[in-house]
């Protein structure tokens, strides 16, 4: 979609220089710019702007940047009109109401005429496709799913039966939502299943990565909070509830029951044990880890294994390196009081 | 399926009270539980019963918590022997002989005709499938494999090709038995890819998580013991053998030729060097890692980077904590011990 | 495929021993060989070789250790030479143009008369596939992508529109590239997306383990070197770049803009922060972490989070298990003073 400089500097709100008319078509890096290219600027990276000739349509920047003669949008936030401006030039596709011949639809599945559904989708039955989803090739939609409005599941995405997904959610290749959890009674002998029949509810507008796998409860709710962004390769167990807003980085594993409040953010590789609760707006760093039933609270960064508060966690480390030094003093100490000993008292010490 | 509280009782070889003609038709939580539901109780729960009106059809709890006039079966083991009745009143689905249409059995595959194949599931030549399989929409079972009776394929599993799985086995969706195992050889110019052409074999009752992968042995074979429950996003490489009854936790990955015995319990991400060997019943907490080569040995508990006793963990880990005290100790003895040296022989320390 | 010891002796440019005219049919491990194995041994493993009878073809070996009367083909580097072995006994497939009934090209995508396109196979507009392509069941290739000759892409392979692969890469089951990027601006409200449109460049001879994602970069390239291998479950962010002949191995995560020089080796379970950078050669130990923006030097090996040179890991993993020692060194020191400091001036310490 292409709109003018002008047009898009009124969508944003923000003011601007220079040739209003000129169209712009795409956002992009500097190195890819071309004629028709909106580029970003952050102060710290102002060097760039001075490569001649400037090849973009247009910088997005804090107006003391952009030098005088250069179209440009000014924003004191650069990275997120960008982000904004983007979302304007390249909105999500839009459906079309095209049934792939190869798409199956069981008897009894209700699927909106505005929905795309792709090559070798599968809709079982019960099962209800919302108002402008786009389904890729190969999706799975167990019986009786739920998905709202807007839905955008790429390739290959599975949904077990009975989840519910609200509005514009976006699930990436390969994920899979509402699989058993795992959750065994040993007998003596053998693991005995205990029943997995909860079910998983996705909130509006989250996002979620690629081969991620978010488990169904065990007899209650997993629950994805409203504008959720969750990365690749994540694992929420059952009966998991994420708060809205909260950001999980890949590879991270959420064990089950556990309760992460609004806007925490999590990074990457990180396990929590089940039973825990991360409180609001709390930052965890990557690998860290948080042993079961532990309360991380609001207010502070945490790292580490088992986790920390940051300042604490950095003290510890610095000392952790400090250790052979340490082993030297005490050394020292040692040889030091025992002659002093010996001179003191040559009978004791 | 429904049961009468009488049947259900007699089922699970324990005594009742109450009515025994009731129906009970789900396991529920509490919160969930409508008047079919059968619910559960363990001892430090007792407030929930006190909850009132009670709503399920009976509690499975010790006969001490069931109060007077309520439907209730006795049980030392509750959330065992729930999980007994879960699997009662909740049986595994049973196969129809149903075969989608755009399923596809290459020529020379042996497809039980009990089996049931969901929509574009693949099964290649050679392949077999047996009595009372369940195959879901997508599933690729490649070239020579062999699936035993009652084995249950959820959406997108792929096996690559002569993979053996035994009886009752479930692979969760998106999962991957029989990869190439990673292994290369460096000829000072690139890698050399070294032989993946051994196999996987899966034993009864095993059941494996969302996006688990498994690979091939190299030469020989990578084997996962009857019974033995993986989780999602497991990785477990060439030539592995995990013994009966082992359990493992998500997002674990065990490198090549370990070997994990009998019973041992596997936490989450936790790592596994090659050729490891972890003794019967060995517990390990979730984030561990072990040494290539390492033998972890029966009657403990391990913890940690690398994996130690879970005694010697904790006391380390809480000195580990206590640095900061342990450093200002040293340095206020070598404070005193200065002063002291001054006291006693000025000219010296 | 068959060929006799001369004939594999020459192709590898070994001398031999023994019936050069015996037919070797495939690699095997000494358990599961065969009269047509070719076996391999390396020195530490001298004694397998005293089994009786020797029930191999030919035996790949240092010439000082092949007996008299064996069939046996001369190595210095009898692994190494294995895997070259084991590639001229079972060569990778050959593709034969067949293009299943189900597999679905769209208008105006070009597929080579000689690539394999399998059960639901689905090749999207203006993609192209080149000659010798095999693409399995289910593989899902996005509008414009771009594969060389004689890729391998195993079942459920997802490519996001326009990747492009060079040639004779190896997409294991599951895999997903050019997924989106996760990335995100905060506006105080919600987590705006920031544009994700770039693209992944993966080149010539990459192997890849299945399910691994591999995200596209945000304005600019992922891209993976020639002769790359990456495990399973890995996780590459957007613009990460991997240089020529890195490994990487299962459940390792790299973040986003991260660098991974030339024929660096990477353990599993590692994880790197954003904008990290790993010089060429380096080696990291399993379940390393790297701090954002570190960078890792040439020239040594490295363990450890946050990582640190694997001589000081040691030295510091060995103090931190003396911890007990070294807290009750500190306690004696501190009454031994004491006591020293009453015997020398009661009224002091």
């Amino acid at each position: 979609m292409s709109l003018s400089i002008s047009e898009l500097a009124t969508a944003l709100q923000l003011p601007f220089q220079g040739d209003g008319t000129r169209r712009i078509a795409r956002v992009s890096s500097w190195d890819a710019a071309d004629r028709e290219s909106l580029v970003f600027i952050e102060s710290n990276e102002k060097e760039a702007l001075l490569r001649e000739p400037f090849g973009a349509a247009c910088v997005l920047a804090p107006k003391s940047l952009v030098p005088p003669g250069m179209n440009g949008i000014y924003s004191d936030r650069p990275k997120l009109d960008f982000a904004r401006a983007a979302i304007l030039v390249s909105p999500r596709p839009i459906s079309t109401g095209m049934r792939h011949a190869s798409a199956m639809v069981a008897t009894g599945a209700e699927v909106d005429p505005s929905a795309d559904l792709g090559p070798n989708v599968v809709i079982e039955s019960r099962a209800r496709v919302g108002k402008g989803c786009i389904l890729h090739a190969g999706v799975v939609v167990g019986a009786g799913c739920d998905i709202g409005e807007g839905c955008t599941l790429y390739p290959r995405v599975v949904l077990y039966p009975g989840v519910t997904l609200g509005k514009r959610v976006i699930l990436h290749a390969g994920s899979v939502i509402g699989g058993d959890g795992f959750g065994y009674v040993f007998d003596g002998k053998e693991q005995i299943k205990f029943p997995q029949v909860g079910t998983v509810v996705i909130e509006d507008d989250v996002e979620i990565g690629c081969n991620t796998t978010i488990d169904r409860g065990s007899l209650g709710v997993t629950r994805i909070g409203t504008g959720a962004k969750i990365d690749n390769l994540v694992q929420i167990a059952h009966n998991v509830e994420i708060a809205r807003g909260v950001v999980i980085a890949a590879q991270t594993g959420i064990s089950g029951s556990s309760v992460i409040e609004e806007y925490a953010v999590i990074g990457g590789q990180v396990g929590f044990g089940d039973h825990t609760r991360v409180q609001k707006g709390v930052v965890i760093g990557s690998k860290a880890g948080i042993l079961p039933g532990k309360i991380v609270r609001s207010g502070d960064v945490y790292w580490g294994v088992p986790v920390r508060p940051l300042r604490e966690y950095k003290r510890l480390n610095a000392l952790f390196g400090r250790l052979p030094e340490m082993k030297s003093d005490i050394d020292a100490l040692k040889a030091s009081l025992a002659r002093l000993w010996k001179k003191v008292d040559p009978g004791e010490s």
